[in-house]
């Protein structure tokens, strides 16, 4: 990978004249280049990184007790602080148990420095039981990978494994570390760094900038559809006066990584999941301008039904990947149609529903969640079927970050709420979650109470893979009979997530009726740290 | 991979007339050629293989909370039933969750047919979110790769994966299936099979025969060293005949997939786990012969220390890898050396130990153990440092069956328990665990309790990464500071065993004195179904 930096003004480079070990010089690369947070499952291979930790200030390190819950964290870490983390796993196991999250932080363009202990490299050919072929495994999932063959090295190979994950977007960079690379010493240790800059944003294409403000001007035929960094701060802003300009429709993919919302803010609906929905809506679109979007296609394959969403026909305009600058892309196509100056359309009220009273369902869940997510929220949403409205249910509560599942890769919410609430001290996390995708990475919960962090859980228990009874026809296999219906239901025995809380040392709750649900989510919000709600759905 | 098959009666081959897609026809090959339990935690991908599972009887399903249960549990089934089951992954995140365990059943010489489901053929193009490199995840840890490409190859596709799986030693298979083979008709159904044969044993090299011979007729200086099929059965036997007619010792490796020991059968020690008893001991051996055992090296390198284990100038004769039969090597060594009608030296006797009264250590759990493992239980031991002096102290309980981890991969023991259990209905399985080690896997005790499993899961809870406090100081770090002692501490919060296993519909008991845990133990042996009990050391 070559990385273009922004200029920057190099700071004296200092040498230190201590001695010095290839951890440590790992961890004074990684806090000198602005790396200060550390998800970690260490084993053997890693206590020297770990030793390095007490030695040298200035490193958070965060233990997580099992490897999908590091690498989640890595994730959500990326979403809010906007720069990368570092991980530390062991061997190809921890880094296999760590790979659905990398897939998922991928997908998202969340750079994480993914560093991966070995055997010390003589020892790889006696090919003990841990060994295996750590970077095959790391390269489906990572952008960038290199073993360190030398503690001499560490120093060079830290600081271009931050600057490849920091690239725009952010990058999967796995740096595999073989033990004595950790344990012997650095001829020339460094403890001075310069601040590592930023990868250039691609440069703006003036033709595609001129079709899609040709396009805007068609007015509401035309979809502005936005997804990574177009949907919060300024470059929503720009998207709303577009919009004021040309009367274009403004709506975000499905899946986001981060989109700022409610109160206050510009409108930007998400896409449907289901294909059905999506043709309906889609089809009133003759063009479409993608801002750090990509053509919208269906998540799985059917029989019968199209993988490409947009109507046939329809004009696609790429004007940014994930790539750019989205706020300048989106500044330069309002200045083209002429909307600078004017006020955003599309800015959401405040609206506080009315909970009602009865049984839990979807709506009511979605009307409790646009009365009490709290101002500067951050709402983790893995809630799958039992959410499926609460983007419309939750569009005018006060304004919040919502934060989405970006590869399918499931049980992502939990571990990313981890890291976006070490990214986001003094802001309340909602981790909103289904009772099965939650099982997969429950153990975060263990690191929510270990860190005192401010997330509410919230498990939406429907005792089913309920997503699936609906896939199960949607791929046309039919009714599902008794033993298809076996491997859809959680019902057998039923998961008790109060008492699952309970064993990792979090306060929980069972709920079943909304003004239950309404009560303890009030009260949990106004407390600080970790706890669990169980809403128990019919 | 060329699979040579041993003789065999081919029956006709039976075309069936009905229609049938993808699915059914792989689910018809599978229980044709013997593969009757799938391990599952399926997606929309897998949703025409679960439908397949109402319309052809034969195929115990098997759901995991998490793919780690899954493909550990595939691993606990092989070394019981001697044969491979099948698992059902979703896509390349599916996979990646279920590579650890595959690592440890690849290193244990355990067949699995590992199948994932894959985007349809033409959807992959559009890159939605769940697109990955699903083949390349899957090689570092599989043996043999395929992605089948159309309907009509599935059952030629299938027959070959549980060939490959069925290989001596049994090995990872990974069938990659997109969703339009499953879905789509076959032209050509086939629903009668001929039995799959298993790939012929290597033959006896007999230079190396006759020098391992000679080796034996050393006596005490020369250690038969049993690894893989070595270390049960009439092959166990042998060997004890072999010493009773040289005199030489007899052990087997620290990692074993599938021992039988106790009363009545040959003795064989492992090897210890750390490197300095390990050297002290095989110092004793000028010569070394490896019968399904591997060179014994150290599972870490630590500075200053060998990673080969046995004496400098030790001979080393490699009689039997782990393709080889190990009944019949050892049956030809012991005709070799004259040992044929002699009675096995080293059998142990049945004792019962006193428990004693007070608090609880290894030396009295291991007491415990050796009273109450039953006739014909397997034990499943991840007890690491808990557990380090449970080989002698277990030596001469009833015979039972030991299995440990293979790979190194943690988590595995709960998984692989599932599994022996399925494989074997009627005996009593004990899972060893730690309470750290436990947490990678602890969706294993739903599936326990789905499937009603005679499993007694007994967490030893030290609170606490134990292992790598040692291993802290082993690799030259010192005494870890307050920051290090932090990474290696499960105290913050505690973790409440009993409270887990309650969420998943276990029933679940604490004890803190040996007689508590001699009484709980008594009464877990002697119900049936699943339970837990969290033992607290000090």
């Amino acid at each position: 990978m070559t990385t273009q930096l922004e200029p920057t003004a190099i700071a004296e480079d200092v040498l230190s004249s201590q001695t010095m070990n290839g951890a440590e010089q790992l961890v004074h690369t990684l806090i000198g280049n602005g790396v200060d947070v550390c998800f970690a499952n260490p084993g053997t291979s890693e206590m020297h990184f770990v030793a390095a930790l007490d030695s040298i200030p200035g490193m958070r390190c965060v233990l997580g007790l099992f490897e999908g819950v590091v690498t989640g964290a890595a994730d959500g870490y990326y979403r809010m602080a906007g720069k990368s983390a570092a991980t530390l796993l062991h061997l190809g196991p921890g880094l296999a148990n760590g790979l659905a999250g990398l897939h998922n932080a991928k997908k998202a363009g969340s750079g994480i420095v993914n560093i991966v202990g070995d055997h010390a490299t003589g020892h790889l050919k006696l090919d003990a039981p841990l060994t295996s072929d750590i970077a095959g495994l790391a390269t489906p999932m990572s952008h960038w990978v290199r073993s360190t063959q030398n503690a001499n090295d560490m120093e060079r190979d830290g600081t271009e494994a931050v600057a490849a994950a920091n690239g725009r977007p952010g990058k999967i960079a796995t740096l595999i570390l073989p033990a004595d690379t950790a344990w012997s010493q650095v001829a020339t240790p460094r403890t001075s760094f310069s601040t590592l800059t930023r990868e250039l944003a691609e440069p703006i294409d003036a033709a595609k900038l001129e079709a899609a403000a040709r396009a805007a001007r068609h007015g509401e035929s035309t979809l502005l559809l936005l997804g990574a960094g177009a949907v919060r701060g300024d470059a929503l802003d720009w998207a709303g006066r577009i919009a004021a300009a040309t009367g274009c429709a403004v709506m975000s993919e499905f899946y986001i990584a981060r989109a700022e919302r409610g109160a206050g803010r510009v409108s930007a609906p998400r896409l449907p999941y289901a294909v059905d929905p999506s043709l309906a809506l889609l089809k009133r679109y003759d063009r479409i301008i993608l801002v750090g979007a990509r053509p919208p296609v269906a998540f799985f394959a059917y029989p019968g039904k199209p993988g490409v969403l947009s109507a046939p026909g329809c004009e696609l305009i790429e004007l940014a990947g994930t790539g750019h600058d989205h706020e300048q892309v989106l500044r330069a196509l309002c200045e083209e149609v002429g909307g600078l100056k004017l006020l955003p359309a599309r800015v959401v009220n405040r609206q506080v529903p009315e909970v009602g009273e009865g049984a839990i369902d979807g709506p009511g869940i979605g009307r409790v969640l646009a009365r009490l997510i709290p101002e500067n929220g951050i709402v983790v949403d893995e809630s799958l079927t039992t959410g499926r409205g609460f983007d419309g249910l939750t569009a005018s509560a006060a304004p919040h970050d919502w934060l989405t599942g970006m590869g399918g890769a499931i049980g992502f919410a939990l571990p990313v709420a981890v890291g976006a609430a070490i990214a986001s001290p003094g802001r309340r996390v909602l981790a909103l979650e289904g009772d099965g995708s939650g099982m997969y990475s429950l153990q975060s919960l263990w690191t929510m109470v270990r860190e005192s962090l401010d997330v509410t859980v919230l498990v939406f228990a429907n005792r089913a893979y309920r997503i699936l009874r609906g896939e199960f026809e949607n791929v046309g296999a039919g009714a599902p009979g008794p033993r298809a219906a076996d491997m859809l239901s959680l019902e057998r025995p039923e998961l008790d997530w109060v008492a699952l809380a309970s064993g990792m040392g979090m306060p929980a709750a069972r709920v079943d009726t909304l003004s239950a649900l309404n009560a303890q989510l009030a009260r949990a919000v106004a407390d600080s740290g970790p706890s669990l709600i169980e809403v128990i759905l019919p």
